[in-house]
């Protein structure tokens, strides 16, 4: 007898090719979805009563820094380059395996209760073996690498040797792609142009077609980067990438604020994935992404709240309620709807990634994978477009529960897998090596 | 023996002058703070452990809407003027007692669950009697008036006299203003210049002359009506003001976007406020009012959410974020810190509405009104600097409990004087009123 579980009596937003949304009950069998609609036959398995939620596909965020959740609150106020060279890469460098696990589970924590079920998060130069442990350990399902670094502005202690970066990133990507049936998978990561060499760009990209998988980068962050870049290499940062035989549909690349009209031409015709960040880009200063201008011209865009320290929350919520309303003022008030935005935290987001048969909508046979939306709050009501409701007036705490591959991850708001208020006790003794008291 | 309760053992922000933050205790007496600090001589009284929280001064946003909150989630995504004439003006009109007293209570609801302790109401034109009903009964610190409006583009059943608006507003004024011994207070509320004539916005100011209270409008949101403004008017709109002998420090102003050098300079001269409302001014795709040359140039600047249907929410931890965040791809990270921000809803709050002496910093002698933030929360820990905790990464719905005047009025994220389930009822009933099923 399968393991087996019947939502029942509740208000589906299905993100289908239809966009229906429906009062109905979806059926759960083995982590799949293999029911959606009235189901009244008596089935004798466990039913879950689902009245008073609005269910929506678990949420995706395509660009999170886990490493960096214990950093949150400790780099304010300053802009893209100086942030990184002056805070985060110091304290990366001063993460030790204890560090790192508190930070990914602080993150994950976050992210869980906030009504994310996947991520492609982007790790660190060292200990990345432990990210892998607690994404395994937490249920989500992710995309995950190792930061790939061997040049450039950063302190010498982690500049890597390019082979032994290639070798490492190859030997966790061995380990870890496609790590419980597919729940993990493994997306290089090379930092962005101006701490990677071009040898190292290159033989990246080859590892990614070696393994069919994503190769997850920043790019055009901001204008003294792009400067940066085009000092370096005589070229623009997304053409590029084209001249290292990276620009396919597998190449990810976070942020794609300063991109001219070539780019945005490449962009389109090679079917590279733009992972926007709207509240790190106001945060550091580094801009307006166009993304009503990519999603016009049909090029891929999804969401991401980046690190906690350029954010500094990791809220999806708070990420689809920025990427409508700061565009508005640039576009007008219709640009970004409500709807078209929710989409980037869902099937663009699977397509993203390359799930598109697996998640980003409700429908049978993708994953079970659902975040339960507490519906009736003083906060959000009434309504009469409920991706409004969704995008403009819900918050990460309307999260009641979610699931993964038809698991509880949170239920009633408690972290299944994770112990909250032991994880509390561990960042109040670790925090201490960052310079906090 | 008087009414008191000792505070113990917690955090707490004062934003005194000298912006004060210390582990330690308040005791509030009869309603008012008498002492800060460590108390350790055993008083006798009822104690509260506060341990856990940061306690803050109770939030102020000087620009709502409570007639709107029944509105939420039903205007989206069209521009100021179209805006207010095809859904705020019609679905206002549409207001009977009865939908009215439920919006009232549905944004009180809202507003206490999210800190907000003082606010400043822009009403509606009919039956402005149920909002004082409501803030009367609620326990909120207030100041509101009815809207006034004699001409523009508005549903002709809307449209009033000129001399029954400022009679109807005087009687109001004279039944509310400083009702509660000074809890509420009335704040004259002509729309703004493109539905006020001039001699009702005249003899509006003359009115808040003689009741030595507030007026409170609308000003410079949108381009178009900047224009319309100097069409009607051959003045620019804050210029107009001076004209029209209202341009003192007690015209409180909501937006101010589109403001030239000279009305720039008048703003200074005359200390008028300027309420700023950075999450409507992007939904609307109004603009993003030059808030860091304002603060620069000493003009006096404070914080609201405006209307639940063009935010969507009426949460100030929204408000200021986006304060906060907006201003950096503008004018560069540094723009706007935490702490600049953090004043905008607490001290320049209290001057806004002339109440520094009473709110807005936690002193002796000051009001007991509280908010208490619960610390140690997975999305905004770790921390150094606080206000980059409370700007940047708290939710409203960290808030456990608020008090006003010494009183609770949420405890433990329960609302003490609205009975919640019942207005979730009523607002069922009422809202097929606006065309929603």
């Amino acid at each position: 007898m399968p393991d087996q579980i019947l939502l029942k009596n509740t208000l589906i937003v299905t993100m289908n090719s239809n966009l229906d949304i429906f009062e109905g009950d979806i059926l759960v069998q083995d982590g799949m979805i293999t029911q959606v609609g009235k189901i009244t036959d008596n089935r004798n398995c466990e039913e879950f009563n689902a009245h008073g939620y609005i269910v929506i596909p678990g949420l995706i965020q395509t660009h999170v820094h886990l490493s960096q959740a214990l950093f949150r609150n400790l780099a304010d106020d300053l802009s893209l380059l100086d942030w990184l060279t002056k805070k985060i890469l110091p304290f990366e460098n001063k993460h030790t395996p204890e560090t790192l696990r508190v930070s990914a589970q602080l993150g994950l924590a976050e992210l869980i209760k906030s009504g994310t079920t996947t991520i492609m998060d982007f790790g660190t130069v060292r200990h990345q073996q432990v990210i892998f442990e607690e994404l395994a350990a937490s249920g989500l399902r992710a995309f995950a690498g190792k930061t790939m670094m061997d040049c450039g502005d950063m302190p010498e202690s982690m500049k890597e040797k390019t082979s032994e970066s290639l070798a490492e990133s190859e030997a966790l990507a061995s380990q870890w792609h496609n790590y419980d049936n597919g729940r993990l998978k493994y997306a290089f990561a090379p930092r962005f142009v101006l701490t990677c060499s071009k040898e190292l760009l290159i033989e990246t990209g080859k590892l990614a077609k070696k393994f069919k998988t994503l190769l997850h980068t920043h790019a055009s962050e901001n204008k003294d980067e792009a400067r940066l870049v085009m000092e370096k290499y005589g070229e623009r940062n997304i053409l590029l990438f084209d001249k290292l035989g990276l620009a396919d549909e597998n190449l990810c690349l976070a942020h794609c604020i300063w991109t001219d009209e070539k780019e945005t031409a490449l962009l389109k015709e090679r079917k590279i994935k733009v992972l926007h960040c709207p509240s790190a880009n106001l945060k550091l200063g580094s801009g307006i992404a166009p993304i009503p201008k990519y999603l016009k011209e049909g090029i891929h865009v999804s969401i991401g709240a980046d690190g906690a320290p350029c954010n500094n929350n990791m809220d999806v919520f708070n990420e689809m309620r920025l990427a409508s309303l700061i565009q508005k003022p640039l576009h007008g008030p219709e640009a970004m709807p409500a709807v078209e935005t929710f989409k980037l935290a869902t099937i663009y987001g699977a397509m993203a990634l390359g799930l598109e048969d697996t998640i980003g909508s409700i429908e049978a046979g993708k994953a079970a994978d659902l975040t339960f939306i507490k519906n009736n709050q003083v906060h959000s009501i009434p309504y009469d477009n409920i991706y409004s409701k969704l995008v403009y007036s819900t918050r990460s705490s309307d999260v009641e529960h979610i699931m993964i591959n038809g698991k509880w991850i949170l239920r009633d708001k408690q972290l299944i897998k994770i112990n909250e208020n032991k994880l509390l006790d561990s960042i109040e003794s670790q925090k201490v090596n960052f310079g906090i008291n």
